[in-house]
């Protein structure tokens, strides 16, 4: 089954802050998002989104110290079936009349179209206790805490 | 602008556990998955995918103690512009040879088509400093204690 989905905006990478900037025709739909100090953004990865890509279910491990080939569903990586980009991101500031939402940084390129926000709600999105693969078992375990994290000696970049 | 996605299985619900069905095509994609405990499943909400619910901006809000209007960006309504759900789920197992994912439990319906899969990691998905508007500041501060948690004062239903 294929469904389509809409942009809703896109991400503007301005100097010091990131910025969603949400069509006016969407722009209602923010009313009430000030408030939460962080939201789950639904991107469309469009420089992965060509059919060569979406046809790979395995790829050579883009980390340094992980498996030498994992799925898709085991990564993050923009290269998937549906190259769609999941981000947690802090809100800075929400105008619903200009559609602008701030936020200190959201790991997606200029340009990347927005398909959907909502709002992190800790009895939904906060797991207390987690555990992941040994090959990741030394990566932050808060997002607070992956700025400082080196991230070169993770990926095979 | 417009996109294709496409689904990759659909949400089996059996009596005592729930059931991530991955298309035959899809399943090399999960190898890896296993190792981590939770996963965040991308979802189409199939019942609220006609165009009159997809024009929707602001809602009467679902919350007894919320705010009488809220716009759906600031809700985890599947009621939005791209019917997509996001649910980070406990993963019980993986079997990448018959596509069954199991986890205790996915809020959502028998049959929805699933979009993708992706690894729940700590380092960008878990926040030590989250704040929520009053309205729902008394909701839990983990997923874990949410399913003690007496949902019904909260929503309108």
């Amino acid at each position: 089954m294929q469904f389509t989905v809409s942009s809703i905006g896109k991400v503007v990478r301005e100097d010091g802050y990131h910025v969603l900037a949400v069509d006016e025709e969407y722009r209602g739909g923010l009313s009430g998002l000030q408030g939460f100090s962080h939201m789950i953004v639904v991107w469309w990865a469009h420089l992965y989104a060509q059919d060569e890509y979406r046809q790979i279910k395995v790829l050579d491990s883009p980390y340094t110290y992980g498996p030498g080939k994992i799925g898709v569903f085991a990564t993050r990586s923009p290269v998937r079936p549906n190259p769609l980009g999941i981000s947690v991101v802090q809100i800075d500031a929400v105008d619903p009349d200009t559609g602008v939402v701030k936020t200190p940084y959201i790991d997606a390129e200029q340009g990347t179209p927005i398909l959907d926000i909502k709002p992190y709600h800790p009895s939904e999105d906060r797991i207390r206790e987690v555990a992941v693969p040994e090959w990741c078992e030394d990566w932050p375990k808060w997002m607070e805490d992956s700025e400082d994290f080196d991230w070169e000696k993770v990926f095979n970049f």
